[in-house]
C-alpha cells in the first residue's frame, strides 16, 4: 500500500518555486534532476509561471491528469487548505513536507490531528509533516530536499531528515548504497510498521535501518518487528535515551518519553539489531549489507602490526567472542609462506614485511581451515619497501574469492579511511572495510548475534 | 640527555642499502629525503659502494667525522658485533631498528641485555632494538622506516611502530601533527621516563601522547607522570587490557602481564589522560592540541540538525554533564537571528534553514553570554538552498575569533569527514573537527577533566 509512493505513475510538487532558497525548489530540483524518472511530474506554484522550462499551474485542480501523490511544501497555515485540494483531487497519497505542526505546540498537534483525519476519511496516507520526503533509488526518484545517496539494497527510516542526510555522506565514505529512504517527521499516518510492512516484502531491500526517537504504539512495533527480523535484519538505533536527549527529542518531533531499558530489551527480543550510538550504527550497516554470519565462532587473525593485534585481543575479550586454536596442520601449512621470525600464533603477527602474497596465502590456508569461522585481515598500510597501499587488500579478497567466500572476511585497515584506492576496490568486491579494532570486532559480534537468533528460530521449540 | 637523538650533528646508518626491498633503505632515503636536514649522514653497508649518489663505508670505524647517532639495520645475528664497533668508534647514541631479539625468546632477551651492559659501560643510550626508529619533524629528520607525519607539536612514544604508522595516516586526516616520535620498540634502555624528561622540556612539544603494552618500572612511570601532567597534557592508550590483548603483546614486544584496571587507577591519579581505544585517543590529541579547558562547565549547543541535538543530549547525560540554562537576556539577543518556529532552548535547533549568519550571529551571542562556558556548534552539512559546505564553520570560527577565543568551540560535523574544504579551513585556523556527537562531547569532558585537574593542583592543601 506505500508503493504509491515509492513507485509514483504521477507527481505534484505543490509550493514549487523558481527560488533556490526555498525548499519547494531544492525538492523540485531533486526531482527533476533524474531524466530517467518515469513519474510524470506536475508543479503547482503560486509565484513562479515556468520552472527548469516547466510550466507551473495554479491549482492541483487545474491538473487533467490523475495524480498519485502530491508533495506539499507551502507555508504551514494553508496546508490544510492545500490538502483540501488534494481530496477532492483524490490523490492517493500525501507527502507534507512543511513544518510548524505537532513538533511545535499542542495548537499544531490539533492541526495535524484534524489534516490526517480528513485524508483518512478520504482514503489517503499521509507522510509528514515536518520531514524532508522519501526518496527511492532505484527508480531514481529523489522526493526529498535532501541529495541522493549512493544506490544500494539498505532501506532507511528515519524520524529525523537531517540524520538521514549525514547517514548518505557517510555511506558516500563506506560505499554502502541506499534503496529507499523515507523520513517519518512527526509521523502523524504512515507509521514505522506501514514501512516496515513494505520493505520487508522489496525484493531491492535486503537490510532495513530505522532512526527513531519515539514509537506512539509499542507494542504494535514489537510484534511487526519480530515477523520482519527473521526475514530482513533490522538495525535500529535510538535517539533519546536519556532525559536530556529526550527534552531534545520532545522539541524536534513532539516524542514522548519512553524507558530506554525496557525499549531496548523488547527490540532485541523482537529480533532487532540494537546500536548504542551514530557509529555503530554505520558498522551494523557495513557488516550486514556485505557479509553473512558464519559457522561457527573461531576467530583467526592476521596482521602486520603487533599494535593491531593487542588491540584486535583486547577487544575480542571485551566481547567475549573467542580466538581459534590453530592446528599441526594449519601451522604447517602456512608455515612455508612466513618468515622465520613470525610466531605461528593467533593473532599471526606476520611484521611489516608482510606483502600480498603472505596475506594471500595465509588467509587463504586460513579459509580453507575446519578450525577458523572468521578471518580478521588486519593491515597498518605499509609506506615502505615499496608496497602498494592496496595490495594486501587484494590479497585478502583474492583468497576470499578462491575460497567461494565460505566465510566472513573482515578487513581490518586501522585509520585508512584517506586512502580512496581501497575504497574502490571495495566498492568493485562488494567487500565492507573497517577502520579501528572496536569495528572489527564489534563486527564479528553482530554476525555471531545474527547467527544465534537465526538458529534460534529454527529451533521447533520455540513454536 | 636524549637530545643528541633528536638533534644529531652526524648520523651513521649500518646496514644502509641501495636495495629498495630493505628496511635499510627505506630509513636511508627517508633520511637523505630532506634536503635541509643539517646532520650529516654516513651510510655503512656491505653490499652498496653508492646509494643515491653518496659513497658508502665499509665500517663505521672507517669514518673519520665523530658521529652522534648510529642506527642499526643489520640481521639479528651480527648486531652485536657492529655494537662493539660502535662503542669503540664512541657513538653517543645508538637506534637498534634490527628485530628478532626480546620479543621472540629468552635467548633474544639475553642478547639485547648484553648488548645494553656493553652500551652502558661506555656511557652510549639504546633505543630499541625491534623498532621502526625515531622521528623530529622541527628538524626534519625521519630516522625511521615509516612515513613523515605531518609537522605540528604532538610528541609521541609508541610501543607499536605500526601503530605510530597507522596513528600519521590518521593526523593527516584530522589536521593535527606531531613533533617528535619515538618507537621504543623491546624498551631495552632508553624508557618512557628518558622521553617523557626530554618532552616535558622541549619547547615544541605542546602534549605527549603515548601508546603502551608494558611497563618495567610502574613506581617510576607514575612518579615521572606526576611531576609532567601538571605541565603538559600526557594521553596514554594502553594495549593489551584484557588476558588475550596480554598475550598478543607478549609475542609483540616480550611484555609482562599488568593489571589494567590498577594502571588505569594509578595514571589517572598521575594526571595523564586514560584513553579506553584508538578513536578516543586520536580525539584526545585533536581536542587538546587546539582548545584549552573553559572556566566553568555550562554547554551550549546550536545545531541545524534536530537528530543531532537528540544525540548530543544523550551524551551529555553520559558524560555526566550540564547543558546551560538559556538566560531571558540571551534569549532576548538570540531572537532577531532566529526564524519564529525556533525554540529558544538549549540545544537551540535553528533546523535546517540556518546559514553562516544564524550561526555566526548566534555563536556570538553565546561566546558573549556569561552563562556559558563552551559553545557546541553541530551542523549536519545542508546540501540544499545553495548553502555552501563550509559556510557554517566559517560563521562559527568568525565568531569564536571576534570574542577573542575566550571560551573552547566544539565544532561537530556529523559524518562530513568526507568535506576537505572544511579540513582546510580547520588547518588554517587551527580548530578541530569532531565528527560524531560521541566525540563531540568526549572532547568537553576532557577539558573539564582536565580543569579539574589543573585547579586542584594549584590547592595548597594538597602539598
Amino acid at each position: 500500500m506505500l508503493s504509491i509512493f515509492f513507485y509514483p505513475k504521477s507527481i505534484a510538487i505543490i509550493g514549487a518555486t523558481a527560488d533556490p532558497k526555498k525548499f519547494g525548489n531544492a525538492v523540485t530540483t531533486n526531482i527533476l534532476k533524474n531524466k530517467n524518472l518515469t513519474s510524470k511530474v506536475y508543479l503547482v506554484s503560486h509565484g513562479s509561471k515556468e520552472i527548469e522550462g516547466i510550466k507551473t499551474y495554479k491549482s492541483i485542480l487545474d491538473i487533467s491528469d490523475e495524480i498519485d501523490i502530491a508533495i506539499i511544501l507551502v507555508p504551514a497555515n494553508i496546508v490544510e487548505s492545500i490538502v483540501d485540494q488534494c481530496i477532492e483531487k483524490k490523490v492517493k497519497g500525501i507527502i507534507i513536507v512543511t513544518s510548524g505542526f505537532g513538533e511545535i505546540d499542542e495548537e499544531g498537534k490539533l492541526k495535524e490531528n484534524l489534516i490526517v483525519k480528513k485524508c483518512k476519511g478520504a482514503g489517503i496516507r499521509v507522510i509528514g509533516p515536518n520531514c524532508v520526503g522519501i526518496q527511492n533509488t532505484d527508480i531514481g526518484l529523489n522526493a526529498s530536499f535532501i541529495q541522493t545517496p549512493p544506490y544500494g539494497e539498505v532501506s532507511m527510516i528515519s524520524q529525523s531528515g537531517s540524520f538521514g542526510c549525514a547517514v548518505f555522506y557517510q555511506m558516500e565514505s563506506d560505499v554502502i548504497g541506499c534503496s529507499k529512504f523515507a523520513n517519518i517527521g512527526n509521523g502523524v499516518d504512515v507509521s514505522f510498521n506501514d514501512f516496515l510492512s513494505f520493505f520487508v516484502d522489496d525484493e531491492n531491500t535486503k537490510i532495513i535501518c530505522i532512526y527513531l526517537e519515539t514509537i506512539s504504539n509499542g507494542r504494535r512495533f514489537y510484534e511487526k518487528l519480530k515477523q520482519i527480523t527473521r526475514i530482513k535484519p533490522v538495525i535500529v538505533l535510538k535517539g533519546g535515551k536519556t532525559t536530556t536527549g529526550m527534552l531534545a527529542a520532545q522539541s524536534h518531533t513532539g516524542s514522548i518519553s519512553t524507558n530506554y531499558k525496557i525499549l531496548k530489551t523488547a527490540m532485541i527480543q523482537a529480533g532487532a539489531v540494537m546500536c548504542e550510538n551514530v557509529s555503530d550504527f554505520i558498522t551494523a550497516i557495513k557488516t550486514l549489507s556485505f557479509l553473512a554470519p558464519p559457522e561457527g565462532e573461531d576467530i583467526a587473525i592476521l596482521t602486520n602490526s603487533g599494535g593491531n593485534a593487542v588491540f584486535l585481543g583486547d577487544n575480542v575479550d571485551e566481547f567475549n567472542l573467542k580466538l581459534a586454536k590453530f592446528s599441526d596442520t594449519l601451522k604447517e601449512k602456512i608455515s612455508p609462506h612466513l618468515i622465520s621470525l613470525v610466531q605461528k600464533i593467533n593473532p599471526l603477527d606476520m611484521i611489516g614485511v608482510a606483502d600480498e602474497h603472505h596475506y594471500y596465502n595465509v588467509a587463504r590456508e586460513m579459509f580453507e581451515d575446519p578450525g577458523i569461522d572468521v578471518v580478521v585481515g588486519s593491515v597498518v598500510i605499509p609506506p615502505f619497501l615499496g608496497m602498494e597501499s592496496d595490495e594486501h587488500f587484494r590479497g585478502l579478497i583474492r583468497a576470499w574469492n578462491e575460497t567461494g567466500r565460505k566465510k566472513p572476511l573482515i578487513p581490518l585497515f586501522l585509520f585508512s579511511d584517506g586512502f580512496v584506492e581501497l575504497k574502490e576496490l571495495a566498492k568493485k568486491e562488494k567487500v565492507p572495510i573497517f577502520y579501528t579494532p572496536h569495528e572489527a570486532v564489534y563486527a564479528i559480534n553482530l554476525l555471531l548475534e545474527r547467527k544465534k537468533f537465526l538458529n534460534h528460530k529454527s529451533n521447533p521449540q520455540e513454536n
